[in-house]
C-alpha cells in the first residue's frame, strides 16, 4: 500500500522525491494559504499517498518528508487546465488576494459580529448507507414494522404536545400564584409606609425579594447550563438550521431553562416566559424522540433507540419547538410556521402535519389547564399564556392606515435602537464580563436596578386615576393618591410584565397620563435592553410588546385629542396599544410570517390581521435598514455558522477549490489501528475520506474515493475493538444499536484505551464507512455549493478532482464565513474569520 | 477526434471490434431493458465514443456498427467492481427482473393511475454558469444594479397583487350582477307559471340558458386552450413542483380561464371560481415576470427581460397562485402557504416576504374592490370572493368535540365516494369521450340536467317556510306556498353556488327540513361528481362545501331535536353546517396546512379554529384510507410525474444505475453541426452531456465530462448561426438576451434550416454549455439520488462512473416512476410505466 506519513516542518524536499515532483510541489505550496500556515502549526498528520515505497504497515514515527497536499487545479489528460488560465497566473493570484485578506484580518480588533467560532458543529443528516443500515432497512419490508414506526412518530408527537403543554400550565399556574403573592405584599407594604412616611422599608424589601431571587436564578442558569440563558429561540433556530449545539437538548438545560424562567420572572425583571417555551418543548421532544433519559454520572434510563439519529431528533425538535410557541402564544399555526420557517430545506408535508398535530395538541392542553386553573376546564377560553384578550369591538377605517404607517417607522426605529445598544452591551459583556461570579452578580444588580427604578418612577408620577383596571384581579397601590383612586404607575409595575402588557391593551381611556406612559416608556426600554443578554433564562417578546404597547398608547391619547368630540375613538386606545406593540416586535425581533401569523393568532381577530401584516412589514424594514434583528445579531455575536436561505451574491466567480479546507487527512480502507488512534488525536475534523491508492501512480495521485468515515463511527469502533491482527479475520460483533446508544456524544478519544500491541493491528472500515458521500468538484462554483448544502442540509462535503480523487473538503463554517458586503457602490464577498474560542 | 456515430439494426458485430470488445458488448446487451428495445425502435442515433479511428469530420452516413453503450458496472483498476457482485451475476439478475416488469407492464390494460405521461417535461432550475452568465453577474457587482432589480421584483409582486385583485372584483362583479338578473327572471317565470300551471316553460328556458352559456364556456376552453380546464389547482401545483406544462401560462389560458370561469358559473354548472383564481393569478404573475405579451402569430411586445428564466418565474408564479388564493378566500396566510406547500424545497424567507406581499395586496385590493361595489369602499368588510361571513357567536364546548370527530369520519368517507366516482367517471371520458366536441356536449348536457335536477327538486320536495334568508338579496321563489312564505328548495338552487352556501351557513333555523336537505344533498353530490372533469373552467371547492354544509346542517338540526327545550342549539345549526363543509373540503380535497388556515380565515375567527383544525385532519386521514384526495387523483391520471416530499421508502438498495436512461447521446466540445441537427431531430431527450474523449484509449472509456448542453441552447446557437468552418473563427455575436427573447419556448429543429455546406461546419460549444453540471455516481442509492433531485430542484442529472464519465442520464420522470407498494404485508418497490400520449 503506497502510503506515508510526511512530517511537517522537515526538510522542504525529502530525497526520494524527483524533479518534476518538486515542481509541482513548489506549484502547491504557493497555491494555498492553508498549506502555508500549515507548515506553521504543530499538527503532525498530514496524511498523503505520494509515498514510493509499498511499505504496507508503514510507523507512524517514519516521518521525515515535507507536506504534499493535492493541487486543486486539476491537470487533466489533455493537459489544459479546467479553468482556462495557466496555473501560475491563476495561483499567484490567489495568493496575492490570500495575503491581502491575512492582512486585513490582522489589523481587526475583535469584531464580535465578523467572525466564525469554530466550536459550533453541524448537525448529520446524511444517511450513511453501509452494511449495517441495508440490514436494518430489511427488516422494516414488512408492512406493520413501517405501521409500527409511523404511529410512534405519531404518539411521541402527541406526548410532546401533551408535555408542553402541561409544563406550559405549571409554569403559569406557579409564576401567576406566587407573582400575585409578591406583588400583594408589596402593595401593603407601600399603602401602609405611603401612609407612615417609611419610604425605604417597601424599596429595600422590594430590592431584596428581587435580588435573592434573581441570583437563585442565575446561579441555576450559569452553574447547570449555561446554554440554557437568554430566550432560547436564537439557539433553537440555530439547531433547525443543523448547527449542533452541546448540552443544548440535555435535561440540565430543561431544568436550567424552565425553573430559571420562573424565578427571573418573579425576581422581577423585564423579560416574559415564552421564548423559552420554545427552547422547552424542544428539550422535552428531543428527550421524547431519544427514547432515553440520561442522568449525571454516566447512568441512563433507556426505552427505544430507533429515532436516534439527528435527522429524527430534528424532526421531533421541530415539533417541540412549535409546541411551545404554540402554548405559550396559543397559535398552533403560527408555532408551525416558526418551527417550519428554520428547518425549511428540509421540510414534507408528512413533518408538517405531525409537527402541526403536535403545537395543536400543545395549544389546546394548555388552553384546557388554564381553563381549568380559573374553574371552567371545558369552556377552553385562554388558548396560550399570553393572549391580548379580545378586543370588543376590533374594526378599521382605510383612513387609519397611514397612522399606522408612521407607527410602524416608529416600531422600525426604536427597535433598531434596542438592537444597537444591546449589541454594544453584549459586546462589553462579551469583553469584560466573563467570570461567572460577576454574570450572576449583574444579573442581581439589574433586578434591584428595576424594583427601585419601578419604585421611583411610582413615587415621583403622580398620576392619580380612579377608573378601575379591567382585570379585577390586578393590583394597584393607593400611594398618596386620594382615597378610591390608585396611582396608575403602580398598575403597571405591580405585576408581571404580562399583567402590564394587558393593563396597557386593555384598561379603559383616561387610565393613563401621557407623562406617565412616557416615562414609563423610556424606564422600560433601557431596562429591556439591559436585561436581555443577562446570564439568566428570559423572554424578550414580552418586553418588546410592552414597550410598543405603552407608546401606542400615547399616540392612541393623541389621536383622541386630535378629535376631542368624537367619543368613540376613546375605546380605541386599546387598538393603538396593539399596533404599537406589533411595531415594537417587528422593530426588534424581525421575525416574519410566523411572527404575523402569531401576533394574528393572539389577537383572536382575523379581520385584524391586515393591518398588523402591514405594519409589521414595514417595521421590519425600517429595522433592517439600520441593523440586523436582535435574534441575529444573537447568533452573530456568538459566531454561530448559521446558513442564510440563498447562496451570497454574484459567487459564481468563487470556486469550491477557494473554499475548501486543505490538507486533507485520508484513511484506507484497512487502515493501522495506530495510525487512527494518532489522527483522531490530533485532527478536529468530523469525518475522513476513505481512499484506495493505485498502485502504480505516486505523487500526483491522492488515490480513488471509497467512502466516508465519521469521527464517531472510529470512536465506537475503537472502543469496541473491532480490529484484528493483519491476516485474520475482523470481529464484527457490532450492530447500529452500539452506535445509537452512544448517541449524540462522541467518546472522547483520550479515554480510549489500546495496548501497544493492538496499535500494530489493523481495522477494515469498509462495512463500516459512507459508501456513497456527496462529492462535488473543485471547479464548482460557491453558489453551487451552497445551494447542495443548503437543499440536502449537509455536514461536509468531500471535493474531487476531475478525476474523483478527494482533493479537500468543505464544512458548513466553510461556508458560512461568506457574506455579502456593499461598500461604495460596489458589492463585494466579504469573508468572516473563524475563531477558536 | 475517437467518434463514430453507429447504427442501430446492423450486423450484431462490427469488423474493427476485437474479441473481447464483444464479450463487453454481450454482456452489456443484456445488461438493460433500454438497449434492448432500442434495437427494435427506429432511432438511428446512439452515439458512442467508442471509434478505432481517429477520423476528425466523421460523415453521419457512416453509421454500419450495432450500438455500444456504456457499462454500469464500472471495473476499477484493481479489478473490483464496486458493487461486490461479478458482473454476470449482477446483470443476469438485473435481466430477469428487467424481464418480469416488461411481462407485468404487457398485461396491464389501460391503468391511469399507474402510469407516468411521458410529455411533461420539467422546469429548469439549474443556473448555466457559463461565460455569458458570467459577464452578465460581472454587470451587477454595482450595488445600484443590485437594488434596481430586488426592487423590479417588489414592484412587479405588488403588480400581481393589483391584478389579481382587480381581476376577482371584475369576476365578483359580472357573476353577481348577471347572475342575480338570471335567477331573478327565472324566478318570474317560476312563479308566474306555478300560477298558471304551464310548468315545462320556465324548465326549458332554465335549460337552454344553462346549454348555450355552458357551451360557449366549454367552447372556449376546448378549442381555446384545453389546459385551462378544471380548477387549474393540479396544475399549478405540479407548475410549482417543476413540471413544465405547456400553455399553462399562456394568455389564451388567461383568456380561457377567466371567461370560462364566469361563463361555467352562469351556465348554472355546480362549480365555484375560487380554483381558478388561483390559476388566474398564476398567469398574471408570470406574464408581468416575463415583462412581454405574446400575441397569437408570433407578435410580440417586449418591456424588459431580466426575469426570463424557470426559476425567477417560478418565484413569480408562486406569488400570483398566492395572490390568487388570497383574493379568492380573503386568506393572505392561507395563500401564502399554499404556494409554500408546494415550492418548498425551493423555500426561502425573503421569496416567502414577496409572495406574502402581494397575497397582501390581493385580499386587500380585492376587500376593497368589492367593498366600492357595495357603495362602502373604505369598509373594507369583505375580504375575499367567498366568505363564511362572520358568526355572530362562534364558540364550542368540549362536550361537542365527539360529534364533530364522527362529522369528520362522515366527510371523509363520502369525501372519498366522490374522488372514486370521479375517478371511474375520468377514466370513462379519457377512454370514450376524447373528441373536443363530445367534450363541449357534455358540459352542456352537465348543464341542462343541472336545471333540470334543480327543477325537479323545487316541483316535488314541498319544503315550504316562512323564515327570511339571512342575505336580503337572495331570490327565493313561491312556488305553490302559500303567501308570505317561500320554497326552501328555491332559496338553495336560484342562486350561484356561492348563495346557496351562505344559505346553509347563515339562515336561521327552520328554513330547510331534514328531507328537503338529504335529497339535495344526494341531487348536489352527484352534480358535483359528474361536474368536476368536464372541459370548462370550474373550481370544486364551493361544491364540496356546499354538500358539507347541507349534512352538516342536517346533523345540527338532528343535535336539536335531541335537546328539543334547549333552544340555544337552534343558533348552532350554522355551526355545525361550517363544521360539516370543513370535513367535507378535507375529505375531496386532503390539502394540508393551507387548507386549515385558508377555512380558519375564511370564518374570520380565531377561536374557532382548532376544531376545525382536528375535523379537517380526521377527515383527511379517513379519506386517505381509501383513496387519493381529489387534486392528486387528477395529477395521477394526467400521468405528471410529481415528485413526493420524501424518497419512495425503502429505495436505499436500488442503485442509480438501475434508474437512469441509456444509452446516452452526448456531444464533444468542438462538434459538428450535422450531427448536432441529426440528434436532435431523432433524440427528445433536453440535455446532452458533453464530453471529451481521451485520444488513445478505445472501448471501455466514454470520455471525460466538460459539461451539458441544453436543447433550447442548441436550438439558438443554430438560428443564429453560430458555426464556422473547422479552424475559422466562430462569430460570437449572441448574448443573453437571445436567449431570453426565446424562452420559454424551444424553437422547433424541423423550422431551423441549414444548407448542406453548413452541416459541414463545426460549433464550438464550450462557451454556452453548463460547465459544471450536477452529476451523481451510478452506485449511489435512489434515495440520495432522489434527495438531490428535490432538494436542488433538478431537471435532469448525469450519471458518472467511478472515473467521472457520463454513463447515462435520470430526468424526473425516472425518478418519480418508483413508488411504494403494501402487499400480503410487505412493502415493494413499483415502477409505473411511462407512456407516451
Amino acid at each position: 500500500m503506497p502510503l506515508n506519513i510526511l512530517q511537517l516542518g522537515g526538510e522542504p524536499f525529502g530525497t526520494q522525491l524527483s524533479e518534476s515532483d518538486m515542481r509541482v510541489y513548489a506549484l502547491k505550496c504557493i497555491s494555498k494559504q492553508r498549506t502555508l500556515s500549515a507548515t506553521e502549526n504543530d499538527n503532525p498528520f498530514t496524511v498523503t499517498p505520494v509515498s514510493v515505497t509499498d511499505d504496507e504497515n508503514q510507523n507512524s514515527t517514519d516521518r521525515i518528508h515535507p507536506p504534499l497536499t493535492f493541487d486543486i487545479a486539476d491537470v487533466d489528460d489533455n493537459g489544459d487546465t479546467f479553468t482556462n488560465n495557466s496555473i501560475t497566473a491563476l495561483l499567484s493570484s490567489k495568493f496575492r488576494d490570500i495575503q491581502k485578506r491575512i492582512k486585513q484580518y490582522g489589523l481587526d480588533s475583535p469584531r464580535f459580529r465578523k467572525r466564525l467560532v469554530s466550536k459550533w458543529e453541524s448537525l448529520n443528516y446524511d444517511i450513511c448507507e453501509n452494511e449495517l443500515h441495508l440490514k436494518e432497512q430489511e427488516k422494516y419490508k414488512s408492512k406493520r414494522k413501517i405501521a409500527i414506526k409511523w404511529v410512534s412518530r405519531w404518539i411521541i408527537m402527541f406526548l410532546v404536545g401533551v408535555g408542553t403543554a402541561l409544563l406550559a400550565g405549571a409554569i403559569h399556574y406557579i409564576v401567576e400564584e406566587i407573582g400575585h403573592h409578591k406583588f400583594d405584599m408589596l402593595r401593603n407594604f407601600l399603602d401602609r409606609c405611603a401612609k407612615e412616611g417609611c419610604l425605604y422599608q417597601p424599596v429595600l424589601i422590594w430590592m431584596a425579594i428581587n435580588l435573592v431571587v434573581t441570583i437563585t436564578g442565575a446561579c441555576l442558569v450559569t452553574y447547570v447550563q449555561p446554554v440554557a440563558a437568554g430566550s432560547g429561540i436564537p439557539f433553537i433556530k440555530s439547531y433547525l438550521n443543523g448547527v449542533k449545539i452541546p448540552g443544548l437538548l440535555s435535561l440540565r438545560a430543561f431544568v436550567a431553562k424552565t425553573i430559571g424562567v420562573v424565578l427571573s420572572i418573579l425576581g422581577g425583571l423585564a423579560c416574559g416566559k415564552e421564548g423559552p417555551m420554545a427552547h422547552s418543548g424542544g428539550i422535552i421532544a428531543a428527550g421524547l424522540g431519544k427514547g432515553r433519559i440520561r442522568f449525571p454520572g454516566d447512568k441512563q434510563l433507556s426505552f427505544y433507540d430507533m429515532f436516534r439519529d439527528d435527522h429524527e431528533i430534528r424532526d421531533f425538535v421541530a415539533g417541540g419547538a412549535a409546541s411551545g410557541v404554540s402554548a405559550a402564544f396559543g397559535a398552533p399555526v403560527g408555532g408551525t410556521l416558526f418551527s417550519v420557517e428554520e428547518a425549511a430545506s428540509f421540510w414534507n408535508q408528512e413533518l408538517t402535519w405531525r409537527v402541526f398535530f403536535s403545537a395543536m395538541i400543545a395549544c389546546f392542553g394548555t388552553n384546557f389547564l388554564i381553563s381549568a386553573f380559573s374553574g371552567h376546564p371545558t369552556e377552553l377560553s385562554a388558548p396560550g399564556l399570553v393572549r391580548f384578550n379580545v378586543f370588543p369591538d376590533l374594526s378599521f377605517d382605510l383612513i387609519e392606515i397611514p397612522v399606522f404607517l408612521v407607527m410602524a417607522v416608529i416600531g422600525g426605529l426604536i427597535g433598531a435602537a434596542f438592537v444597537v445598544l444591546n449589541y454594544k452591551l453584549t459586546v462589553f459583556r462579551q469583553k469584560f464580563l466573563r467570570k461567572k461570579w460577576i454574570k450572576v452578580l449583574e444579573a442581581g444588580i439589574v433586578a434591584s436596578c428595576t424594583a427601585l427604578a419601578a419604585f421611583i418612577l411610582m413615587y415621583s408620577v403622580n398620576d392619580c386615576t380612579d377608573k378601575h383596571p379591567t382585570d379585577h384581579h390586578s393590583i394597584t397601590s393607593q400611594m398618596f393618591c386620594d382615597d378610591g383612586k390608585h396611582n396608575s404607575m403602580s398598575n403597571l409595575f405591580l405585576t408581571t410584565p404580562e399583567g402590564c402588557l394587558k393593563a396597557l391593551l386593555h384598561d379603559p381611556y383616561g387610565t393613563f397620563q401621557v407623562v406617565t406612559l412616557l416615562v414609563f416608556v423610556v424606564v422600560f426600554f433601557f431596562l429591556g435592553v439591559w436585561t436581555y443578554g443577562l446570564s439568566v433564562s428570559s423572554g424578550v417578546f414580552i418586553p418588546s410588546l410592552v414597550i410598543g404597547a405603552a407608546w401606542g398608547r400615547m399616540i392612541g391619547i393623541g389621536v383622541v385629542s386630535l378629535f376631542p368630540e368624537e367619543s368613540q375613538f376613546q375605546s380605541d386606545v386599546g387598538k393603538y396599544a396593539l399596533i404599537g406593540a406589533a411595531c415594537q416586535l417587528g422593530g426588534i425581533l424581525r421575525t416574519t410570517i410566523s411572527l404575523t401569523v402569531i401576533i394574528v393568532e393572539c389577537t383572536g381577530d382575523i379581520s385584524f390581521g391586515l393591518p398588523i401584516m402591514i405594519v409589521l412589514m414595514i417595521s421590519k424594514w425600517v429595522g433592517d435598514f439600520i441593523t440586523t434583528g436582535l435574534y441575529d445579531m444573537n447568533v452573530e455575536v456568538c459566531g454561530i455558522p448559521l446558513l442564510p436561505w440563498e447562496p451570497p451574491p454574484l459567487c459564481d466567480e468563487v470556486k469550491t477549490s477557494e473554499v475548501m479546507s486543505q490538507p486533507l487527512t485520508t484513511f484506507q480502507p484497512v487502515e493501522n489501528v495506530g495510525k487512527i488512534i494518532d489522527v483522531l488525536k490530533h485532527e478536529t475534523c468530523c469525518g475522513f475520506p476513505i481512499v484506495k491508492y493505485p498502485p502504480e501512480h505516486a505523487l500526483d495521485h491522492p488515490g480513488k474515493l471509497k467512502g466516508l468515515i465519521l469521527r464517531s463511527q472510529l470512536t465506537v469502533l475503537l472502543k469496541k475493538k473491532i480490529f484484528c491482527q493483519q491476516g485474520l479475520l475482523q470481529p464484527s460483533n457490532i450492530h447500529l444499536k452500539d452506535f445509537r446508544d452512544l448517541f449524540p456524544d462522541n467518546i472522547k478519544i483520550n479515554d480510549i484505551h489500546v495496548t501497544e500491541e493492538e496499535r500494530g493491528y489493523v481495522m477494515d472500515l469498509t462495512s463500516y464507512m459512507n459508501p456513497t458521500p456527496y462529492t462535488i468538484e473543485a471547479s464548482f462554483s460557491l453558489t453551487k455549493l451552497f445551494k447542495l448544502f443548503r437543499g440536502l442540509g449537509l455536514r461536509h462535503i468531500i471535493v474531487v478532482n476531475s478525476k474523483h480523487e478527494p482533493v479537500g473538503m468543505v464544512t458548513r463554517k466553510d461556508l458560512a464565513k461568506f457574506r455579502a458586503e456593499a461598500k461604495r457602490g460596489l458589492v463585494h464577498i466579504e469573508h468572516l474569520k473563524i475563531e477558536d474560542i
